[in-house]
């Protein structure tokens, strides 16, 4: 885990200061500081999966919670975020995505909690090159410009006044998420592969098979609705509020709780049709192929029960509330 | 899931008695009743595995868990538990085991939670063809005969006494702990193919691969110590015991908490050389051949430290404390 800093001087500090006995933490990393180390070994997609029951369970006095920045309102335990901010280099990947840009003056600049320290060599570089760089700041997540798996706040409260999007890291996920959410052009900039690259066809791509699940669902006689139970991700007043929908649209209804949501999980209820996951948005999108039943965003739900048309919900965002 | 009594009249009668308006089932299985019904969809591997945390986080009234015994002392939920008694004829089963325990005068009964009504027929039938019949009562589960995944108390209380054991129930599951942790002849009378056979072959394959699991862990420089994160499975204090016991024998450890432990889990630290469960004593025995590290039960890990010998520990028993 070369590159990242785990900022292990301020977590020494917050032991200390708490004289906690027992930290839990989320991250294989071997600390220590006098305080007894437990490792959560259990996935962890992101910080709405805090191990706030595990801790409570365990008379942890504090979390220590690596590579997502804070995003539940409040915890239990005393929580330390570190959020392993990359130590790379930008500028190469934001040069060869200025052919890509040519043809837009207006850029929207968002990023993961990793690279934020480097947003400001991307606006640099943009500006330079004569275009008008925007970051969003919505106030629904930590930082100005960050972006998360199921947050794109940033990214639509500019989408208006921008002709097209640059992300700032590795991968498609994050970038496919503010193409989804804005469907403006969207393009990465890679500063571990020092590349940039479009990332529209993948999100059409996505974009038709969504559509394609819709129409599959409406044709659903019963609906699983799952609610997670993931600290971030338990939305049962929004899980009540689906149930209330499909009931008013003759359809039967089932309340399922889960904590992960995966192909296996729906082969436990061979009977039912369809589903709407009210836990974590991206699960739905990220392995539609691998469900064998559709598996539906709230926002897609309300297009199963006309409340959206497709392009308003387009609007809305394909996974966002 | 027919042939299971589901008791959805007391299931009924509870939630009026507590007025309960959310139930969590821990099963798949509806219910109306006026009040609202959350099916938990997550694995449910025993009593053990009961979704406290997860109906708190819900706000539910009223847990009800299908399939099992009561097992942890304490619920912060009020909980029922349906034990889904199978409705199946046992007869000729146990006839079919008559020739296999003609050698043997005395035999223990054990069954498992579903078929604990028809215990008594096949005592009947063994005390009618001449046997000595006893069936075990330690006081450490639910009820006299009664075996669990990880609990063989009722066996083990009555092994000096009896030549051979004889179990009531389908699968090889809790008949093999049964000869594992009393080393005795086992024998299976399975109600639902309607045959007797013998279990000790499988038993002493396992054996075998313990032995070699043991030896190969022997070697191993540092040890991830898995603690249970689940009700029924959360033993710090053994942990914290193990993780003592291993630095005494100058070995590096990794406290890790865990929801569940699989082969997947053990991906997730390729530097760790060996590890000790505290938390489900029977996921290193089912999935031996899977997991790509030694996957150490408490009592083989003493083995490994010199505690016990291997034949006390097969005393001891292999995965019960």
């Amino acid at each position: 885990m070369l590159g990242f800093d785990f900022e292990e001087k301020r977590i020494k500090q917050e032991i200390t200061k708490l004289g906690a006995k027992r930290v839990l933490l989320q991250m294989p990393e071997g600390l220590k500081c006098g305080a007894l180390a437990i490792i959560s070994a259990d996935h962890c997609y992101g910080a709405c999966d805090i191990a706030l029951s595990e801790a409570e369970g365990l008379g942890v006095d504090l979390i220590v919670h690596f590579g997502h920045a804070k995003m539940v309102k409040h915890e239990p335990v005393p929580t330390i975020y570190v959020e392993a901010r990359a130590t790379v280099t930008l500028d190469k990947a934001v040069e060869q995505s200025l052919p890509l840009l040519s043809s837009y003056t207006s850029i929207g600049l968002a990023t993961s909690v990793q690279h934020l320290q480097i947003l400001n060599i991307a606006r640099e570089i943009l500006t330079y090159a004569g275009k008008k760089v925007i970051v969003g700041d919505s106030g629904q997540i930590a930082y100005p410009g960050q972006v998360s798996g199921c947050n794109y706040s940033n990214a639509k409260s500019i989408a208006n006044e921008v002709e097209a999007f640059l992300f700032i890291g590795g991968g498609m996920f994050h970038a496919l998420g503010i193409a989804l959410s804005t469907s403006k052009p969207t393009f990465i900039a890679d500063p571990y592969d020092n590349r940039a690259y479009p990332i529209n066809v993948e999100a059409q791509k996505i974009l038709k098979q969504r559509f394609a699940i819709i129409q599959e669902a409406k044709n659903a006689k019963n609906y699983g609705i799952f609610v997670g139970l993931k600290p971030g991700q338990k939305h049962l007043d929004n899980a009540l509020h689906m149930k209330e929908l499909a009931e008013k649209n003759g359809k039967v209804t089932y309340l399922l709780a889960a904590r992960e949501i995966n192909p296996e999980t729906l082969l436990e209820f061979p009977s039912i049709d369809a589903y709407v996951n009210t836990a974590c948005p991206r699960v739905s999108l990220e392995a539609t192929g691998k469900f064998q039943k559709p598996v539906l965003t709230i926002n897609e739900f309300k297009v199963v029960c006309g409340e959206y048309s497709w392009e308003i919900m387009l609007k809305k965002g394909l996974f966002e509330n």
